[in-house]
């Protein structure tokens, strides 16, 4: 079961990044400009910064998580994410004797399969903790663990790439488990920065259009569109 | 004159540091991990992650700062650290009625160059308003400006990246504005988190040794010392 | 005058970037793939990632480019693209003995502006000069020297970065040297990869409206467009 | 088996580093400067900006390497360098019919234990087959695959990022799956840049001591020596 906490985060990161938008064009300084904001101004601001791009100074806005319970599949894709920071529980230095997996609700809705699937994945289990009592290190028993196997790590990523990031993983085309851990994220900046979680949304919510070949039926594709806007250099 | 104020950061930035640390190579979780670490604890820990090399996870802290009173000298330099967030003040869209500008100690001691630095500065402003008055964008009108010209700006950095551009730019080769700079950065990181300000120093306290051309005198050069460590493949 | 030589690219570097993409759905691998591909299918490809937003394969072709003749104004817009490669030509350890500058249209556009212009910028180099033979340092007599500097960089820019620094730089909304800039930039990769070249465009071509508070006249904004694509939640 | 091709690079890497780094402090372009460099005086320049930590010059010459038969324990590992573009074969949309996979020489070395692991890993990929054959997807029947799997993908590294990642990859410390990889690359890249190539060595052999808590044997711990250099603030 994958659990999301925020643990550390630039304290009144809505503000923070209001103050740092208005510097650009402000004949005044930050910290004065920090002062001034009203809540309603710095909702504003940030309406405007989202509708014409300028989207630079949400990175001065950070968040930390502590993310629990997904799978080696997950952590694989989330990494991939390159402008965040990670530290993941390592399989080499630490023993999974206490062994947790991820089940796909596809395998479980057939009982005969799930049944298989989880003899399978213990039994791969039972094989590393045989190995690692018989000298084998962690960091070569668990070539034999499987993907579903249960990871956690710390993961840091500030306010832009958060938005890019569920623009990508909060499309129903990605895959349900990393969807799953993107709520997550969004639940928990939704309590400290109501504001900003609002711009935490698929793709196709910001473009009017569904990019991917196939669509989930929210938004139609370009093609079901008719033309593809701007398409003509 | 510069002025860098600590506007925002990650709150309890070594203990964040400290417990993402941990969650690599232990069993239990981050959320765990966070109530346990004494400040002790926190201390050596970041003495060895430091000492080992491990720097990934100084980047779960982040430190906003609102600068001012830099010339556009430094901030060109400063820009040039890309794995941080800048926000600075537009030439384009801010007129510099109210015009400010930095001028080096080594032109100041010399009261006869001094005298017509000044008056050459002030010069080409009065011909930046004069043009702004006839119609002249600003952003044009800046390219008469001297590199002198004081600038502000927002950046966000974390730890690791702190670490590295004070490695660089508090070395006393560097040029002394951008080493005033991250002198006034390093200070306000000392009054949250004395024990990371620590590693905010010139690379050659950490090398043993200078590796520019010549030496300000703190540490002996490779060629002095004689030899190149592990220079031999 | 602004020049940009490509004096280096990764080599065919269509084929490279639609190689790569194909080995994320392939059970062949790259080389297989690199084989197979016809300058048709390389084209198609493209087209495709590009109209379905997978852009992290474009990283795989870079380009290097020599530039000069560019205003410091502009080296420091430019640099503000964190993810490229830039060595620029120091003032700190160049003596720019022979002074080149550039002049913006609008104030050549106005003679006697511009006389004084041409005036004020030489005059402050000659001080430039004179405190250079006082023995003031190359890097602090430069505080007197215009942002219409000349500098010259060699820059290394993806394909990926390239297409994104286009959308924001062709943009008739940036400024015009930049937007110059950017022009020869595109030129030069024109002659190199066409395909990828006609994707270096300004971003309201690819979004169908101006995101811009006004518009170039190009596209409408979405203002003037009645409503905002996909705008509520 | 593990396989590395270089695909494509920067045509002449070694000159084209050289003259970025000339730019910086020469009166001439960059065009000028790759003319003149003789092989000799590169791989001088070479040599002086490694040794004074002028590292930013490598950015400009980047590789792109097909790399296959590599376990997704190793490219988990791999793709946390960030500063390097990936595209990875998907467990997603490729079903993996035609199975192969790493076994650790540890276990191979165990005759009984290797037994159980072929065994197991083959049972897992037959489920696997079969839970596709039930109308499973392909992204959720692969949770059931091992760690072991083979997975293939292309990387393209800048030489900076790839005189990073050895010093870190080729550490006999590090798994030794991902070390045999850039034993690969390095020979790859030593095929067209020999002198960078040279600078593709565990971390151990510049800083002159080892900084793991353990030694190979190669160079002493810094607590062997019995000092920290520069330790002292």
């Amino acid at each position: 079961m994958i659990t999301v906490v925020l643990i550390s985060h630039t304290p009144d990161p809505e503000r923070t990044i209001a103050a740092a938008a208005r510097v650009s064009a402000s004949p005044v300084g930050a910290v004065e400009l920090l002062d001034k904001l009203t809540p309603d101004r710095v909702d504003k601001l940030i309406e405007r910064l989202i509708s014409s791009g300028h989207m630079s100074v949400f990175e001065h806005a950070s968040f930390t998580f502590a993310i629990e319970g997904i799978s080696r599949v997950t952590s694989h894709q989330l990494v991939r994410h390159r402008l965040a920071s990670y530290t993941q529980q390592s399989q080499r230095y630490v023993s999974l004797r206490d062994f947790k997996y991820i089940t796909p609700a596809s395998v479980n809705a057939r009982s005969e399969l799930a049944g298989r699937y989880h003899e399978m994945v213990r039994a791969a289990h039972r094989l590393y903790l045989e190995m690692l009592d018989a000298g084998i290190p962690a960091e070569d028993a668990r070539y034999v663990l499987p993907n579903a196997a249960e990871t956690r790590l710390v993961m840091t990523m500030n306010a832009r790439e958060l938005i890019h990031a569920c623009s990508l993983r909060l499309c129903l085309r990605a895959q349900w488990e990393i969807v799953e851990l993107f709520e997550h994220i969004k639940a928990e900046v939704e309590k400290v920065a109501p504001r900003l979680a609002a711009e935490l949304k698929p793709k196709c919510y910001r473009l009017g259009y569904c990019d991917e070949t196939e669509s989930c039926g929210v938004f139609p594709t370009r093609a079901e569109l008719g033309e593809r806007p701007g398409g003509s250099t």
